[in-house]
């Protein structure tokens, strides 16, 4: 993409999110001409509209909170699905055309181990009561009696972390607005240790292919990345989209959260659904709201039939997930090092295991070490590096 | 003392404990010809009997606790009181007779802001339900929901200090039983990270000079490591000494707990009344039972008048503790460098401040912090340094 000018970048940020709290930080940021340097949990578009505005992105592996959230992996599992994610990453991100060169990322482990780093904690836990802490983590922790104290003590991690990633922002990803209240007491907190605010950036959740939200048990909910394109045009053939319903319509989503986003990014904002069975011209959409309104009148734009049903839809959203996916297949392909750490990482399951569901923590291979012999193209292995997924 | 048999080292190891957790530690080490290393709260006369029975003693002087106890208090003030109490522990130690050498101060923070205690901290919050560490901190630790994180914090350090501080044993010092529920947590919780199990001593509460506990906030309840021998003397006089009552009696607990075993570490168990007043012999016991036994009976072992009475009871207590303290004072005295911290540790008030009653941590200096003006000699000073003190 060409330069930005000040208000292009903050348009490019404020793109298709749920909620940003405290834009003036990253507005003043970018009025003075500097990169704004934010977190990241999941999420690839936005990311790749971060990048594309100018921000410096910092990615954190939290490769402690994988292994903690499930001793009994071992520590090396941790460190391979730490390394398959770099590849992952930065796959999707050049799949959506942006440089990845001011992505960033950060092990967990090269700084919440150190000697500041720790008293801070204590400092923070001194400062803050049980129920503050329950409540700023009460939508991303499970919290019972019986929940491990870990739980009480990732809040205090999550904010501190945007002290010592020394970032101006969070983004809070795909599960962004359950992130709401902890984003809130970050702002509360982090000025009690002397610390300065930081803006915050929340996704809305988008809508799995099969309605409702996307779910990790659910394999058809949503396209995995490694997904074969047979297996991603199976899916999108079975992905729920009742005729002229736009809410909740998971591939709407997608033309909306992915497509259009992603083929700006590239150069050009349009979504293509082609007529060419019924010998007729395709039609053109460069806006989410033109799409959606043709779709729920079951007509289309230049009122000649067929009109936009979902049977016209979904090969359209098959292709563009094709053109999406398919050279990341092909990347994975070429790669033996990132095959070989895939099988490192999820290696093949020796026998059928019961599945435990579990709400994880919202950092990056965090979640995973809970399955420690997920495949890895299953559920658990990639949920969270859909090109919009959303935690479960 | 003579050199010990390893029955002599276990009876002194043993008396007037409480409660003895898993002596069975102990009794191999001590068995093998070895010396026990056990790291202590407070109460020095049974750490003094601890060092006298061939253990190592590690005393924590927790100065990460007490400047979290209270951020406001500045870390240099939590540094000289460290500093102090190596001052007043070695000086207390010495008036019981025993020699200093097997004692070691380990700083909190020379160990507890290291990777791996972080990780282990981590580790330990991960495996650790919030109802286990509540129950475990339950009577040590305020709780409520407005109270800090950090008290459910402290119990995961106060096990992992077990660990870090290579011991055999814990000694829970004077708040001894309020510990039990931590001591029992160590045990089930150290196994889990793979380490050893320790062993647990704990001394009985014991009344204060006024009936009932001894009270930080009750002056006359105690007596300070530095009252000086009018205020020591007047204490006594006050001190609330029923006739024929031996329950919850603050003096006969002083001879029962620091008289008679501090003669027996200098050479001989005795505890003198003299009756120089009425021309009488002296009279002279050897066992707590016998002098209690006098002193509910309203007589004497050998039936002479005057009767084993307050008014006789009185003055040889005030000898006795004389006898201890007036060597304290006079090293106090005579050392600048001691006068000077104190003076640094304890800054005298600039105004009177509203004193916070609140339930401290069981570490050495970490209470201490709260009250960041206290005088030298006031009771929250000097209150965990008493011969044998309570928590209040």
């Amino acid at each position: 993409m060409a330069a930005l000018t000040a208000e292009e970048r903050l348009a490019l940020i404020k793109e298709n999110l749920a909620e940003f709290l405290n834009p003036e930080i990253l507005e003043t940021i970018i009025n003075e001409g500097r990169n704004p340097r934010i977190y990241w949990g999941t999420a690839t578009v936005k990311i790749a509209q971060l990048l594309a505005a100018g921000c410096d992105m910092v990615i954190l592996l939290a490769d402690i909170h994988g292994f903690l959230d499930n001793l009994k992996a071992p520590i090396e599992l941790v460190e391979h699905r730490v390394k398959y994610y770099r590849f992952a990453i930065t796959a999707l991100l050049q799949a959506c055309g942006v440089s990845t060169d001011k992505v960033e990322f950060i092990l967990g482990s090269s700084y919440q181990k150190t000697p500041d780093y720790i008293m801070d904690i204590y400092k923070l836990c001194s400062l803050t009561s049980e129920h503050d802490a329950k409540k700023a983590g009460a939508e991303v922790v499970k919290q019972s009696a019986n929940s491990p104290l870990s739980g009480l003590l990732y809040p205090i991690l999550q904010v501190l972390d945007e002290q010592y990633l020394n970032v101006d922002a969070q983004f809070g990803g795909d599960a962004g607005l359950d992130q709401r209240k902890l984003f809130t007491a970050a702002k509360e907190w982090l000025p009690k240790l002397g610390y300065r605010q930081r803006a915050h950036l929340m996704n809305d959740m988008i809508p799995g292919l099969q309605g409702g939200k996307m779910s990790s048990s659910d394999e058809n909910s949503k396209i995995d990345l490694l997904d074969p394109p047979d297996v991603v045009t199976k899916k999108i053939k079975k992905a729920e989209a009742a005729p002229k319903v736009a809410e909740g319509n998971g591939l709407l989503a997608y033309v909306e959260h992915v497509f259009l986003p992603v083929a700006e990014l590239k150069g050009k904002r349009e979504f293509i659904v082609s007529r060419e069975r019924d010998g007729l011209e395709p039609l053109v959409y460069t806006t989410i709201d033109q799409l959606r309104s043709d779709y729920e009148n079951d007509v289309n734009a230049i009122l000649i039939d067929p009109k936009l049903t979902p049977q016209l839809l979904k090969p359209a959203v098959t292709k563009a997930l094709h053109d999406i996916l398919i050279p990341i297949q092909e990347a994975y392909n070429a790669s033996k090092e990132w095959q070989d750490i895939t099988l490192l990482a999820y290696p093949p399951p020796e026998k059928k295991q019961k599945k435990v569901k579990k709400i994880g923590t919202r950092y990056p291979a965090a979640g995973q070490a809970a399955v420690p012999n997920g495949a890895p193209d299953a559920v658990d292995g990639v949920a969270k590096l859909n090109l919009e997924s959303t935690e479960s």
